[in-house]
């Protein structure tokens, strides 16, 4: 995705070539976005031309597969040695700092001892914020198949006894279906529900409002919602706190405009939220697409602006610690206007 | 867990203190591991003195429940400032190489321009290798929930009319005990038992021998087995092929003794082997823990020795490509002598 937009960034900068690893178990972010290849290997950008993907020879199948059309298989020879035969008279050379270890940093720079080395990680997030078309389809689908899920698991949540229960009918579905989870779920019954990152327990169900916070991927790209609802019976109270949080998301959303401050989306919501607002205690949002966390940030502090085709959520939530919790999030994509892409209803269900 | 050790480490080194730092999605091995805690933050372990963990508020609850005892929860500062404020003066410091990305490193050195810094993963790695009492129990569990899924899981297996379906099952099982799983279950059936890794699929499950490889996370810690079984029927020169492997994993887990060298125990696995062992084509097993592949490595290059206390894989197998394969796993503690943990009949069923 958006390798000539890189390029031009990379002659800008006169930088001759980009170097992105991809060691661990997991593809790192930046690698698959411009490979849509999950195994191991290297992948060389140069300032133009076609990019080259390395790879071992036990994912030769997986690596022809991908976006990148040039690849070389790696027959015995070591990564890097790899690396440096394509890139070794680089004089300035991008490096990805946000995904390489330290320690595998310094192994790649030895390979390079003349060359200056850049860090090209926030270019290449920023380059992510931007969607495609075919990104967006991907990111719609992954929407699509968290509904569908979440509808079903909800219609058969009288049958869950335990937390845990319920997360395992949302990840079980999503794995029959040949989908990946990029968390896992999060249902939070009665005062867990104050915890914004509870993991799923397997004792009883606990009366009162429940968090259920879940996504799939498709096709390596994310959706992301959470829904509250009740079980048993909802205090008055804890629903007019409800409904005044739906409001509140309802309008942060709909305020999303181009170029216009992810922190005065923030502010917003902070404002509206008025005596609650010091129990709203994380960020409002993020981007969302090879990652579940990604840019733009919407948070107090975030230096970043709406685009048009940035993809990300509107997750407010309230939180009264051992008490109760609610949080309502939505995955939005910023088209002309900002377009709800989760649609399970937002109206307190009660089970 | 094993604190003080470290701490005497660091005095050894003259290391001031050692700051782990977590921020990923996943929490870092190491970080993880003195804290028991899976949000984000920081850790400070000073030479000498309890550890401190700096937590976002959002994490408050989780982060109090730790093991670290002192908990510091940041209003609004950045993570990093918090950091400087408490160990500011520090002249040497210990930093995670294996864990922290090039960009945190450099952050994180700013915080500390006047300071040295040294690698301390390989250390934390090595302490890794030898479990509490807490940690041994909680592998004991981890082996016991394992066996109990794997066990139901034999007992359903004629309803399985795919790969995908058993490995969705074990999975699925896991989820609903609220376990989380250390990889993707492998189960691979025919001639797909040749490859060591292969993703379960969707066609119908194929006759002949079938590799099953599972484990599940207990508080974090993990199981790790492997079981062949028979599907239909198993040609008899296969089925002795098997009880020769049987046999091989007995001996290699029997043969762990204290001090002795791991690549030892290899070397056994091949002799034993004999014509078989050019399809031996993987590491015979590997340390378990907070990570499903840790040290010791048992491989013949390994450096590493047995120790007492360790929790180590012993996995031999034979694959014939395109024909068949057998893998036999048991999860494994050096107590006074080899115990075997996973205990999941290996006499050869057939289904």
């Amino acid at each position: 995705m958006r390798v000539k937009e890189f390029q031009a960034f990379l002659q800008e900068k006169k930088v001759d070539a980009s170097i992105l690893v991809s060691i661990g178990m997991e593809p790192d972010p930046n690698f698959f976005y411009f490979t849509g290849y999950e195994g191991a290997g290297a992948l060389i950008i140069p300032q133009s031309g076609r990019p080259l993907l390395l790879a071992p020879k036990m994912e030769q199948e997986r690596a022809r597969k991908s976006r990148i059309k040039s690849v070389k298989i790696l027959e015995k020879k070591r990564l890097f040695d790899s690396v440096r035969e394509h890139v070794g008279r680089a004089k300035k050379i991008g490096m990805d700092g946000s995904a390489l270890a330290l320690n595998a940093a310094k192994a790649l720079r030895k390979s390079f001892r003349k060359a200056r080395t850049i860090d090209v990680s926030r270019k290449i997030r920023e380059l992510r914020t931007i969607k495609t078309m075919e990104e967006i389809s991907y990111i719609r689908r992954s929407c699509r198949e968290a509904d569908s899920i979440l509808q079903q698991c909800l219609k058969n949540f009288r049958e869950f006894r335990t937390e845990s229960e319920a997360a395992a009918f949302l990840q079980h579905e999503a794995l029959k279906r040949g989908l990946d989870v990029p968390f896992r779920p999060i249902v939070a019954s009665g005062k867990h529900a104050s915890m914004s990152h509870h993991a799923p327990q397997s004792t009883k169900l606990n009366k009162g409002l429940c968090v259920i916070d879940f996504g799939v991927k498709v096709k390596g790209y994310c959706s992301d919602m959470t829904r509250t609802i009740g079980i048993g019976s909802v205090p008055p109270a804890q629903r007019k706190k409800y409904q005044k949080l739906l409001g509140v998301q309802q309008q942060a959303m709909a305020s999303a405009t181009d170029a216009m401050k992810c922190s005065l989306i923030y502010d917003g919501v902070i404002r509206a939220l008025g005596k609650d607002a010091p129990y709203f205690t994380h960020g409002l949002g993020h981007g969302i697409g090879v990652e579940i966390h990604e840019l733009p940030n919407l948070t107090i502090s975030s230096i970043d602006r709406m685009q048009k085709s940035m993809a990300f959520t509107v997750e407010p939530g309230i939180y009264y610690p051992k008490k109760f919790g609610i949080r309502i999030e939505d995955s939005v994509l910023l088209a002309t206007r900002p377009e709800q892409l989760t649609k399970t209803t937002k109206e307190l269900i009660i089970i």
